[in-house]
């Protein structure tokens, strides 16, 4: 259009109407710091007046919208996966756009209308149950799909973004068994979802390595909210012989334990040991800040959009499944036992 | 387009094909329960099958695009806003594009181009800081405009929606003078922010009406973070005569306090009542559960989406600055002083 012509205007003329330097204008543009302040507002100040526009290095082919789609958004990990989607988007001149279909049809099927009017050219899905009929229909939309899948979720035919959830459990078993305990605790996650399990295993492999026998009482089934944290946590904790420590399969549940310990006039780490699994930014801010297993739930996001980008843009993607190393973060919820 | 008529069908189709009643097919459509679950499964693949679109009730001129941005996705109050807008956009078929901006202009001039190239219908902002030339240029981009304002910002020429800071400060302190607390210390928000002064002078208010005189000692800066929040707690606690109660302005604050009280080998709210000011999702998790005051974020987020539907499909907006009733929410943070 001519009036989008008429606008374009070129950094060298920014420079020249702002007396300085052609680079100096670059540095504006590019949010770095060794500006004068004064310059940095003079430029600014004629780039939005100029209404300069940053010439893509890409071509003008790429999606221009992600459809990033959640359950619900209640959970404070979603807003860990928004952050890693918008980072790679925003910068490559994309919107995300976020959505919660509840685990219902009627929302579902509003969103695959909503998808299909904005043209999205790509989608992120955090979820792990989207009912078939609705993957038939993406198919036939034909747009790049990723999953993102912090719970393990059995085979799909579309690149998945995951995390070591077997590897985090041996990993925070074998650093409490490094304290000193014994008799350690565990609270599962739904049982249908593969993490899991996977966590479990991780809980039951470390033991084995040391030596230490499974006792099938110190495991209690949870779903990964607080509410069963707590009454696993309450459950171990009146046992006659009750656990030195106790592995919470999530943060949410961890949480649940806390409260089980001091409802029971007890304290973390003095007299139970806690440690968790996600790594929630909140948990730094838990009284004791928690021990627990990370999840990089951002990066997980990150790697979701690059990947539809890739599709996006008719590169094939290897593998079909990445699963991103979970990390053990030691913070102030464990100690050896008493 | 020729496909796209010829995709077209009929609820009353479905219903011939399907075997069952008209109003069947639409109470599957509207999500109601009502439906036995292999009515439902027909229906609902029939209406994948046939790609059925729902009529919509609105002329089609209505937007289709939100945008909602953030200086940070940092904040566990994010999702909640997030929520709410979402819950408004995605049943009026629009999608909520999130973006972060983090108070840079490089990020800030992306997410302009980007909201121009992507002719977005309206604009949420969550945050209280944007620089004057982009106001300007959202200005000149004519697209409605709606600020959510959980902070309390000087007047702006667009509609705001708020919460009732003071009233929230007034609540919370009367309720720790009901318990019999008549040393209360304050910590306080960031002084720029008015948010901070109106929890401040609620909190004042309240003593004055009880007639317990102010004592500036008990009163601690603070930044909303929960550093902040763990700093002027130990410094309360440390003081000759340390308060009975603290009324930390926010709930990461109020969270920082719960680990002072520990760290001194105290409990809460044995030996000290502690009361926040968000409500955030998580604090019903904190171990006691936090007593605190509720800004309705997710309402915040759902008026501001109306607004901007109203605003584009060309109504005019009454009031510029709506602030929405805060809530003290009692829990088990907060009991009489021993």
């Amino acid at each position: 259009m001519a009036i989008d012509e008429e606008r374009k205007v070129t950094i060298a003329a920014i420079a020249r109407e702002a007396g300085v330097s052609v680079p100096t204008v670059s540095r504006v543009i590019n949010g770095r710091s060794d500006v004068a302040p004064g310059t940095r507002q003079r430029v600014e100040e004629l780039l939005t007046q100029h209404d300069y526009r940053r010439r893509s290095s890409r071509p003008s082919v790429t999606a221009s919208l992600i459809d990033l789609v959640f359950n619900d958004l209640d959970s404070p990990w979603a807003v860990e996966i928004i952050r890693g989607v918008e980072e790679v988007a925003h910068s490559s001149g994309i919107g995300t756009v976020v959505s919660a279909i509840h685990r219902r049809s009627a929302p579902t099927r509003q969103w695959m209308q909503n998808l299909r009017a904005r043209a999205s050219d790509g989608v992120i899905l955090v979820l792990s149950d989207l009912a078939p009929p609705f993957h038939a229909e993406l198919r036939r939309l034909n747009v790049p799909v990723v999953v993102v899948d912090p719970a393990g979720v059995p085979s799909l035919d579309v690149p998945t973004v995951g995390a070591a959830n077997w590897t985090g459990g041996l990993r925070a078993t074998e650093y409490l068994i490094s304290l000193g305990h014994r008799r350690i605790g565990f609270i599962a996650g739904l049982p249908r979802l593969l993490c899991s399990r996977a966590r479990m295993d991780g809980y039951r492999a470390a033991l084995e390595a040391a030596g230490i026998p499974l006792e099938e009482e110190l495991i209690r089934e949870g779903d990964f909210y607080h509410e069963s944290g707590f009454t696993g946590g309450t459950s171990l904790l009146a046992m006659p012989d009750p656990p030195t420590a106790i592995f919470a399969s999530s943060d949410q549940m961890a949480l649940g334990v806390y409260e089980a310990v001091r409802q029971r006039g007890l304290r973390v780490p003095d007299d139970v040991s806690v440690i968790g699994f996600d790594d929630l930014p909140e948990v730094r801010w838990s009284s004791p800040p928690l021990t627990t297993v990370r999840q990089p739930l951002a990066e997980m996001g990150l790697l979701a959009a690059r990947t539809i980008l890739r599709v996006a843009q008719g590169e094939k993607i290897e593998s079909p499944r990445i699963e991103l190393a979970t990390e053990l973060v030691i913070r102030d919820s464990t100690a050896p036992p008493k």
